[in-house]
């Protein structure tokens, strides 16, 4: 499956969000129609990202829900739970700990870290903030592979060198800036900025 | 410029920032290369993506840094501050009403809305939460057309209706969940289960 188009991928965690959200509602089966309106994505498209993996759906009878996620988060590899660390405690930290939508999708906040004397020590909710300085020794030695990076951006790249010594291989980076990685080691950006100057250009 | 696609509207902030971040470091003049390796993109596709909008680089002596930030400033209207509103005050949406990193990149917050009665009234940083009963209305009277909003799924789209109701062109959703919206409103999404699933599947 290594050949898929990464756009591709990036489209499937759509789906799996709103699939979710209609079993939440009680619904048992949905068609590539009708969870195409909900996504914004033609009926087409869905059927033919999802032919990707195998045939999950059946002609004239649609998807059966429950079924369809269990394969996405299979494909996805959300069928179980990755521990995360989150490094960097400042305000977006300190919301990304108490976030509550990452259970139900895969993934839990089990380390946070700072260099902050002040902070460390630091409840938020169940977790204490750890000292940073020995960052890499301490996600290595818990087998952290997913990492959220919530420094500022002229910490990032130093923080980033550190995680992918101890093993990381994901890191969702919310420092304003770019960030260099070895190619098995996969980056993801947000930053409110740019998701919002992308937007100014059409206005 | 309609015609240009959305992937290379979607580069030119990586691009912003990172000359905002070399001018803060005192540079002057950059290339294609040098920019490549500081946001990941080939010198190719960077040539290629400024030369839609002008000749802004010169063969040899490639960009003057300013005059590059400025114009991609234009192109992206962030040569100006758009007013915000955010609505949810929930931790993601303090965390936004606390960022630092809007005010030299566009963008200032200056409304925030909750429903919460617990909420209205009180002051996060310089600003008053206020009731979003008549939000709409609000909205409207202040010329607002760029938000951030961190409701609950749940209450997303009826948001995002009154959102558009009111005149808003631009909402970055921070809900996890799709919302529709008419063709001449743009919305981006920024949901870190998603971003982290997308990171999962090459584990």
């Amino acid at each position: 499956m290594d050949k898929i188009p990464d756009i591709i991928i990036g489209r499937l965690p759509i789906y799996l969000r709103a699939l979710q959200r209609m079993e939440e509602k009680g619904l048992q089966t949905t068609s590539s129609q009708e969870l195409g309106e909900h996504v914004g994505i033609s009926a087409a498209q869905i059927r033919k990202d999802i032919s990707q993996f195998g045939e999950f759906g059946k002609q004239g009878t649609g998807y059966n829900i429950s079924y369809l996620i269990e394969k996405l988060r299979q494909i996805l590899k959300v069928d179980r739970i990755w521990d995360m660390a989150i490094v960097g405690m400042g305000d977006m930290g300190h919301a990304l700990a108490r976030y509550q939508g990452f259970t139900d999708r895969g993934f839990q906040v089990v380390r946070i870290f700072d260099n902050d004397p002040e902070k460390i020590g630091q409840k938020v909710g169940d977790l204490v903030i750890e000292d940073s300085a020995d960052l890499a020794e301490k996600i290595g030695a818990a087998g952290i592979k997913v990492v959220m990076l919530t420094v500022p951006a002229t910490a990032a790249q130093e923080v980033a060198n550190q995680l992918v010594q101890a093993g990381v291989k994901a890191i969702l980076n919310y420092a304003p800036t770019s960030i260099s990685v070895p190619p098995d080691v996969r980056v993801q950006h947000i930053d409110p900025a740019v998701h919002l100057q992308r937007m100014t250009f059409y206005l």
